[in-house]
């Protein structure tokens, strides 16, 4: 009988004990304070080395920086991968300080605000456009700037990834220009005179279905084709987006960085004709940061309250909305939790609350741990995409997180 | 017919615009930039004023600072409420600077961390207490400086307040102590000689039903009587909660202060036996700033994507979590919304997103509005409370919302 998946064995665990970059999970909140995101470098390093192994050689890595902005680990992927989208000016001042010569970024977003195109025109990056309207922005602005800027086209697709666990393209988006009007917003590029940087193709995210991520790259392939052929203009880049997901909950098995690589390099030999001088992008967040991530917390209360017992920890939702099944979910589930300094042991059912005056702070129910209280260190795995920045952190002003790389 | 209620017509219109504070809103988005959170003075005042004309005089009113603890707006409630609820130290310190002498404050919240519960006892002010746990913990810090803390018991009811938005109290619960073990945990305050500061009973939010919350109101005063009558203690302080809602959808009705108050002057006079010294509390947010802030925020492209009518905005959920429907709701629903400066005229169809590169930043789904396009300033209102710090502000490294209280 093969053990299900539990992030945690990606981690040291000795002693009982989870450890973290080499030092017990417990010493790091000791050193940290809790709460505190403590991310690995080595796991981060290794998981990019899998995914290149996996992935053909040509396919260029970018880091997409939403996931997590957090500086050391941006000057640490800069030392990993070959290039980084920013989905906002924001973003783009956090990466131009670690960017390496010659690492493209580029610009992805609806709703680009005037500021953020002159912004990213001055840094001389390339722009995903979500529209006709952002294209003739980007015109204005550049003349005004007396540059010529530089415009891929984000497409919309015709088709839907499926399995997702959003959905960014197909249907009616604000993500891109309908692949049907692909022709004619090359068309404008090429009358205004910018420089046309390629198309970029975001699907969809959190996706664990190799087959349904190999479908959606096989008419993401197609559609490059046809474009290339209507237009007769070769694409000097061709971004395919990302969205591989990871394990957030029991029950669901890592996507395996081959499942993806293999399609993926039978579909370039395939549609080699038209890709001669282009650069393949895959742009990956999550996938590459996500499990080097763990939130630790510790226990302030443990009350019992009509017959369960509940524990009250420092971190909560304000930290890590995602957590607390506020961030896109439908159904709230429990992630991989565990007791840092006491992995096994005769387990008790706990629910779990953060310390926020609202129901909505629920780190855990009906968790089997080993028994807890006061002071004990509780792990949250999975937490190193879409936590610090995408929570509430001022919610009933309690101090924000620590954050470290290790 | 009566018309709907929508709550731009708390707010001056005229010329076809919307005012706030005595200026066209669009001005003050010209003035402050966007994405802005207005909250409008003269709004909160009457509503502290008509609340106070349908509670009884006796009854005091305190502001849950967890709702806005926008500094001015403390500065300004000051001058009106009887006193200020806070859910952690974070909140505790920006209170104090604005608190007039003699205005009492309390602290309520599960997992109040040691060092919160030492700068609350220095500030000399009650602490509800969630558990007997954190009881011994008040005595403990208390003791080590000196102090003898004041420990009010927070109790979690043994009915339910139906209709609420959010259920707090009922059930096992990590708020407050199970109303059964009041007299134990009474008996532990006596023991450990703190200051007895009396009961707070807070069973759910976001309440628009008068009948639910008059019925919760009855059991919360049967409840006190019983502490009293079996520990022969009378209560210093006899704290309501609040949870008083207003409308955020279509459809919904407003409460009627009076609704409140009528029951609970009746409740006061049938229980004016055991309330003699008995200071009574309700503590109210969202319902006295709610309705006076508004989001506006501009609009930045607008596109079509497959017969659909897309606007982009500058702001989004990262400024307003609950306005995309991650914030406790199970299902979406779209706010009152208008165009700041074209309330009426022909209206289409349109969704309108904000500008984070997520399916999730939704600012309304198939909204009728008069026709807009860039530029143009669209008003969210009921965005007083739970807005700018219960949101991921640093989701996608966007700036932080102006707030202005005018």
């Amino acid at each position: 009988m093969t053990r299900a998946f539990h992030p945690r064995t990606r981690f040291r665990q000795a002693d009982n004990r989870l450890w973290i970059g080499g030092r017990p999970a417990v010493d790091w909140a000791d050193a940290l304070g809790t709460p505190a995101f403590v991310y690995d470098r080595q796991m981060v390093a290794r998981r990019v080395d899998r995914l290149r192994a996996a992935l053909p050689e040509r396919v260029a890595l970018h880091y997409a920086v939403k996931a997590n902005p957090f500086g050391p680990l941006l000057a640490h992927l800069a030392g990993l991968v070959d290039g980084f989208d920013v989905a906002s000016a924001g973003e783009l001042e956090r990466v131009l300080p670690h960017r390496r010569p010659g690492q493209p970024v580029s610009f992805a977003g609806p709703g680009k605000r005037d500021a953020e195109i002159a912004a990213g025109i001055r840094a001389g990056i390339a722009f995903n456009a979500e529209s006709e309207g952002e294209i003739l922005r980007i015109h204005r602005i550049g003349a005004g700037l007396g540059r010529r800027p530089r415009v891929a086209l984000r497409l919309n697709p015709d088709f839907v990834l499926k399995a997702s666990g959003m959905q960014m393209g197909g249907g009616p988006q604000p993500f891109g220009i309908d692949a049907e009007r692909a022709g004619a917003a090359l068309g404008l590029v090429e009358r205004l005179e910018l420089e046309f940087a390629g198309i970029h193709v975001f699907a969809g995210s959190q996706n664990l279905d190799a087959g349904a991520i190999a479908e959606a790259l096989d008419a993401t392939f197609e559609l490059g084709r046809r474009l290339v052929e209507e237009n007769g203009r070769s694409l000097p880049e061709f971004n395919l987006g990302g969205g591989l997901g990871i394990p957030y909950f029991p029950g669901q098995a890592p996507l395996e960085p081959e499942a993806v690589g293999n399609p993926l390099r039978h579909l370039i030999e395939r549609h080699a004709d038209w890709l001669a001088d282009t650069r393949i992008v895959m742009e990956l967040g999550r996938f590459l940061v996500g499990e080097a991530g763990v939130y630790l917390t510790r226990v302030v209360d443990r009350k019992v309250s009509r017959g369960h017992t509940i524990l009250v920890t420092d971190g909560g939702m304000h930290h890590h909305l995602a957590l607390s099944g506020n961030l896109g979910q439908v159904l709230r589930k429990n992630y991989f939790l565990a007791l840092a300094d006491r992995l096994e042991g005769p387990v008790e059912t706990v629910d779990i609350h953060g310390p926020l005056c609202t129901p909505l702070d629920i780190v855990g129910k009906g968790v089997e741990l080993p028994w807890a209280g006061p002071g004990d260190v509780l792990a949250v795995f999975q937490s190193g995409a879409y936590g610090a920045t995408a929570s509430p952190q001022q919610f009933l002003s309690h101090p924000a997180p620590v954050e470290r790389l290790v």
